[in-house]
């Protein structure tokens, strides 16, 4: 595995998604108090080996905010589209509306090692867990990196959450990192992507943050113009039916029915950029505001929040499709070529070629 | 209300939308035994009294076999993208996964009156309702036309539901007629539209046919292309957030879970399309499959059917996404341009301007 | 058809029901501004004649509040344990949280016209629907009272739905009255019924009531005594597979989320009376707050609430179990033994013989 | 911790539940090929200390047919009454309808090393997972047993997981054995219970058997009385708001969508023996079929089945509504009291107590 060139993201190649304005990151992170961290496994070439590698896999962590989310729970909405796939404390989440633990992302076969060492993380930061208080479900998601990656080997240990956990912070590298590092989506080299939009209300100055882990299958378009079709060379060798794991963060005050239907909106984003959804693919959103702040102890809410209109519901689903479709991009533009296990090559998307079809097809 | 030019489907101009072959008659009559009647209601211009008019509504029947629905069910699934619609009936098929009356669509406030038509004719066709045999819950779906249409004077009666029955056949007409005749969508007039693709497999050759009641917000994108944005002149003085119900019939052997699944994908096409779903729309999806038939009185299969292959839901999935889409399209492209209750104009899609954007963008 | 004797609430025959205590009236208009009408046709006996008798059956309206719902509306959630059968606007109560028209109960094939009568009033109460306002989608639920009624002669009118509204209060008529007159459940005459509960918290005296529409199949117990198997001679000549629809009202401070939650405890007391949930029986719960009012025209909150705790929540939990099985025995032992089409009886639960069985087995 | 008596079935204590005839073992192993294993981890007494103990705690694994699972799926669905828990691969199951794992139960904190092993294990049986062949998500529900026992040791290791599906067979403990270790249940000590019922129809002598992990709140009602409640000395100390795991397994022909109707009458079985499904319950159950294997190589059923009537059905209901009621009471009536950490007890049920009062309330 070699990086073979810079890589940009969509909007710096002159290619914008939609209407609305970007936060200031154009990232997740433009929501105050989010942040994302990434442990990166890369080790070895060639023949799998299975529990040696080659390793192309890794962990992405998202917290809430910056204090203790078991604490001060935030509110929450996990929308499924396609369940083929899994996110652990997807149920609790949507039967209470509230997020207590960080977002752990990495491969398929880690998750119950992630899940473990969450449990850890929690553990360490609230004592009493178990003990006097309540115990905890964990959020692990997951997509399958077994094209690039020994995923029987689990090579994700509980040091690295522990790691992504401390490295978190408001720069969120995009592409083949973290639970990425392995990952591909739409006929190319994926990963990690990011995107924000900002929208004015009564209340203030808005943001909503989108961070996708993608991994999934069809064929890519780039603002509605198919350049995967145009590209000749293209060859698919890679195993299809994957999946994408989307995560929404809002400052908007919006309920958790509310933060379910902003979650909805993907496969809006997910057809846009050309997905199917295929029979094996996870399409897994959740969304959570940090515009309440829920107390563990007392289960009063902390910091009120006042109701939405439906004026701003409408502008907040716009943001959350224009966010995700551009997060889709970043995924994939900001990944390079990468070669793992068996010599399997998942080739990053041609940037150059790609910026020619869209020149051609008006856009640019 | 007068039309000013003859309209065409989009494939009609050069636009083909996918990469699956449509079937022959590229509607959801493809799939055999399914008919389609419409009523169109047009009288009166100017002034809104309610209860007079201006009328521009009518009633869409789509028939699922040339049989009696209600002693041969057939297996369907629903699927709900975003709620806030009606299509009655729905909770029986969710639960059930059968489908034992014709589908009926109409505007939101005729949807009482439409439901009591098709008691009556479930009762005409099958005298033991509610008598000797159990009662019936018909399916009635609907979008708001208020914009263009006297709305609150309901004026389909049980006349038009038992016509739009007599005249189903296998030529659907598109555009502004039957239910679609006074409904609007992504900035155009919009209406009836439908398409079918067509796949072979182990079982034979195939077909998934789609129709849409087009009712819905955003910005129309043409095979990816933002034409809408692109048109300087387009003002939308209609009210936003409405609806979309869509009809899935296929002949493949597929259970209710998978037909749920397939009538999951709708959302992915209205991204395509430009749809934000909005706050207050109905994104109603029902699909059924004609491959077998349950008996009312056994419970017994009438005809038993094979479990499909994942490669072959894959391709049902993208079928009913291009299918989906391009029904779509030919909603608005068959519609023209329509002036309603207190002058209010649905302006038909500007075909010409929208094939030169076409052009520049490197499409056709 | 003829009464027997004077019925009792199951409270007034000895036999209390939970631990917690009741309301003033036990009953779903001990949440203020809950009111409740029923109109009751009966006429005719012998021989079925569809369309012209004999009749029995009957429309329940509840209104969540004193002023006008659309305008002010409410919180609410819908729980559907059992989908197999109907009530219309489900799918935008759960989409959206709130509740903004009257509860209608009939019989199954008088949905629609139900429906359309429910429009009218909306309408007479709204002149702007579906002109400068949105439109409506009224809430319709049934049972199949066709073992006893003409259910194909659709004899509840509109007139009859404006009468149960204007007749609406809070004093609410239980048993064979309503959209109870011909419906029967757990072997015996039932109909409407309806119950309460109260408890304290930091927010004050809070109330939570619930009202049935029962007709479900099953073997009576009475507070976990098996009543009918315990009756030697009761015979079930009676269509099977029915159905329950549940209304609960309070006015706690809860979400739309909480309400769905309440909502969902109503299988618990189906499981204590003696259902079974049969195939074809539609067990569909609908609960609302009338703690907050929300604005049509702004979409604001009129009367904030606070969050409650799950402490609280667990109250109204047991509250909704509680108030839902003595509503379901209210329905029963307040109906009288029915005689109905093609000379059908429907029987009374013999209430000394019941007293009897239930001395023997502890209880009283 | 010391075994103070010998424990009883509840039917050996002659009480029956329901009308159903049990299978011969009254277990959920009636369904040929089903089998169960523990592993039950007992350690330490007195004081908490974290990671040492006391141990309370263990797992259990149910496999659904003595081949290879992942190899030869099974049909299966899951209903989530109350989401407050977890069941990782739930998503999975709920969107396929497959079920290709054993189902492993533990305690809340210990998921993830469980999650890990069955990994293990299916890659022991499957070694192409992840690498020719698509990964796996193992299916591991949990219960809170941090009452009795040193949770956050997590002392259930991999091993401890291999080892209980070693020893899976057709004789199923009970009470405070495996995962149930460190369980209590209304009021009382409880754990693992399982019951069956039988039915005959055209397809032939059919079972339905259930298992469940209990530990959930509420007052203990037996066979409808309300013992708990009777019980003076009774106190309960212990954390309330906890979960029931419940695993049904038939040999009837039923697809996913009906498998999923069966899981959705457990909570009618809650409401008969006194649950109020608290905020915090994780009420979460799954049904599998063992009448078809789908291959997963072809994709292809290997046993086809038939289609069941409405009439079986119901009684598939009513024997999983039957079976859940009497594998809870087992779950109970087969545990004893038991000491846990920090000198906690949970009380067993006092069986001589209980059955004087069910004989003065007129039973046994």
């Amino acid at each position: 595995m070699t990086a073979i060139k810079l890589q940009h993201r969509i909007r710096e190649l002159g290619i914008s998604i939609g209407k609305m304005e970007s936060g200031e990151r154009n990232s997740i992170t433009d929501v105050l108090g989010v942040s994302v961290g990434h442990v990166t496994l890369i080790r070895g070439e060639g023949r799998l080996t299975p529990g040696h590698g080659p390793i192309r896999t890794g962990v992405t962590v998202i917290l809430p905010h910056e204090k203790n989310v078991y604490q001060e729970k935030v509110r929450a909405g996990v929308h499924v589209h396609n369940g083929a796939g899994e996110l652990t404390g997807a149920l609790q989440v949507m039967e209470w509306g509230l997020l207590e633990t960080p977002i752990a992302l990495t491969n398929t076969l880690n998750v119950g090692l992630v899940h473990d060492a969450v449990v850890d993380y929690m553990i360490e930061q609230n004592p009493d867990i178990g003990d006097q208080a309540d115990v905890v479900l964990p959020m692990v998601g997951e997509c399958d990196d077994s094209y690039l990656n020994d995923i029987q080997g689990r090579h994700v240990k509980g040091e690295h959450v522990f790691e992504a956990i401390k490295k978190a912070s408001e720069d969120v590298a995009e592409g083949s990192v973290g639970a990425g590092t392995g990952m591909s989506a739409l006929g190319f080299k994926a990963g990690i992507g990011t995107a924000s939009r900002r929208t004015s209300s009564l209340a203030g100055e808005l943001a909503l943050g989108v961070l996708v882990l993608a991994n999934f299958d069809g064929d890519l378009c780039v603002d509605g113009v198919p350049v995967r079709r145009k590209l000749q060379a293209t060859k698919d060798s890679q195993k299809t039916n994957r999946s994408i794991i989307t995560v929404i963060a809002t400052d908007a005050p919006v309920d958790s029915s509310q933060l379910h239907r902003i979650a909805a909106r993907v496969p809006l984003a997910l057809g846009r950029v050309g997905s199917r959804s295929s029979n094996s693919s996870g399409d897994i959103s959740i969304a959570f505001s940090t515009a309440e702040r829920i107390s563990a102890s007392s289960g009063q809410v902390l910091i009120p929040a006042q109701t939405v209109t439906s004026q701003l519901l409408n502008e907040l689903f716009e943001a959350a499709i224009e966010a995700t479709e551009e997060a889709i991009l970043n995924s994939i533009f900001m990944s390079e070529t990468m070669k793992g296990r068996d010599d399997h090559v998942s080739q990053g998307v041609p940037v150059d070629e790609v910026l020619e079809i869209m020149r051609k097809h008006g856009r640019l």
